[in-house]
């Protein structure tokens, strides 16, 4: 099966993609989801900035991603060395926390550090595109490895749906294409296992709500939206078959750091003798870390929990 | 120490009292909280079902009050057995898994019942006003106790404030006055003791951003706002020195049952070590069930996931 990007509306789209002018980049403005799909055209270094550090684009994988094509922007303005330090300083500082960012820019700058600065025009975008690509190829390794967890889970069932939890979004959208936990599900979806998925609705921002909940939708897996006090609830009377949730960020030891509430559900997750499994690729492992103490953790601003966002009765976005 | 109500811009407030008139009963219309404080009346039996049913009044103590003022009502109108009956009936039928609604309507029943029906009238008004007494009593009594929990950890606190994580409104506006889990912390304060509170916002219906950040600000105790998955996170970073919730229902052996989410927060209190204290009058228990996993769980409606209220930017409240 080939497939390229979730349907959106019948059409399929990546999360990220160059524009048809083959240099300006395309992103899905993710802030409005689910009331409205928007698409923004990022045409230089600082408007990559703004779009990770106000969460245009979000998740571990996409923000990595999204930073090599900022560096590839900036090599279009300007190829020195100056510039191109300056590019990855602006870049890494939008989001401090984000190991990805941190990875991506890494291989960037030592790719194109070591190369003839008349090259990195096009190398730029070329290694970006590259990123792009491996990570599609890394999450529909994850979804193969994961499809077999999910087999497991079936024969459990005996031809009733399996029952995933799910927190926060690490599907599709937070990633290039397929997403890290959503992989598994859509791999299963097109195998013909019933599927049926619990999605936390996960606050602050509500991730959950608005992205994970929309692209199952687009993609016609059948799901739930229930609150992040519901899922422990949920497993203690059996129904939940395995808990799959994406990573921030995971130490040498092993410990996953994701979005807040993970950590609850894991709790209940042993409690109850529910699996639970964390997916993400090799470049969320942080191996300079040795425990997930030592993990820093992202504050943002505090309107994130006093404020919220949706859909009046009128269609109106008000807050 | 004597305290009559949690005070309200400056003038102290039941969450229920009789009018002015001698005769209709007076509730906080708690649905509009915290953006607006509204009182409305309940004249007669059917007002004060609708006051349980459609969430005017909640918290298990303050829902049998309400019902025993809903039977006075009641017998205002007509004293006869049958109608005793069809009142009973039509308030038990409004919260049908709330064992405190159960609880009152058996008192007044066994005590109207056995009484010649041209006493009902006043009597019935007598006792409900007796259960709300009752409820203020054993509140004050819980925050005694309760008071000398806190007290242990301030001492471990050397002077720095105590710090208590609740989740959901087991509040004053749950109970007649006091609150249950809240009770102690009044009588900390009270007593002078340098507290912090972390309200969880207890999705769905967002109780503790909604009532307990709303009464503990009114009260003047320093608190914090968080989302309902950041509660493990600041047990594991030792930010959290006891927790207190309430219970809408507990069995025979113990086992508590309160607002979805609590059971999440008693896991990481048991993996972090935190002392966890659940905070409940003796009407609560039902020792009938001999285990928690027989305690029925109330099912609301989905919009009350799908769909939230707030005030926008111009003061509007829309959903």
């Amino acid at each position: 099966m080939r497939r390229w990007g979730v349907k959106v509306s019948g059409r399929s789209y990546r999360t990220i993609w160059l524009n048809a002018d083959g240099w300006g980049v395309d992103v899905i403005d993710q802030r409005w989801l689910p009331h409205e799909f928007r698409i923004a055209t990022l045409s230089n270094v600082g408007d990559a900035a703004t779009a990770i550090r106000d969460m245009w684009v979000r998740g571990a994988p996409l923000i990595g991603v999204t930073a090599a094509y900022g560096v590839a922007l900036a090599m279009r303005r300007d190829v020195t060395d100056a510039f191109l330090c300056e590019a990855a300083e602006r870049l890494r500082a939008t989001r401090p926390t984000a190991v990805n960012l941190n990875w991506a820019l890494a291989r960037m700058l030592a790719f194109l550090g070591r190369m003839p600065e008349e090259l990195r025009r096009d190398a730029a975008l070329v290694m970006a595109k590259k990123m792009a690509a491996d990570d599609i190829a890394c999450n529909e390794a994850i979804g193969e490895h994961g499809l077999q967890l999910i087999r497991a889970a079936q024969e459990k069932r005996g031809g009733a749906p399996v029952r995933i939890l799910t927190h926060c979004n690490a599907g599709w959208l937070a990633t290039v294409d397929w997403g890290t936990a959503t992989a598994p599900i859509y791999k299963a979806q097109a195998a013909g296992i019933a599927l049926h998925v619990f999605v936390d609705e996960t606050r602050p921002r509500n991730q959950g709500a608005s992205l994970t909940a929309f692209e199952l939708g687009q993609q016609n897996v059948p799901y739930t939206l229930i609150v992040d006090n519901a899922g422990g609830h949920l497993m203690q009377h059996g129904e939940v078959d395995l808990v799959l949730v994406g990573a921030d960020r995971i130490a040498a030891n092993g410990d996953a750091c994701n979005k807040i509430g993970t950590y609850l559900k894991a709790l209940a997750a042993k409690d109850c003798g529910v699996p639970f499994y964390v997916a993400a690729p090799v470049s969320t492992f942080d191996f300079s870390l040795t425990e997930g103490r030592l993990i820093p953790i992202e504050e943002r601003a505090q309107e994130e929990v006093t404020y919220i966002s949706g859909a009046a009765a009128n269609g109106e976005v008000v807050t």
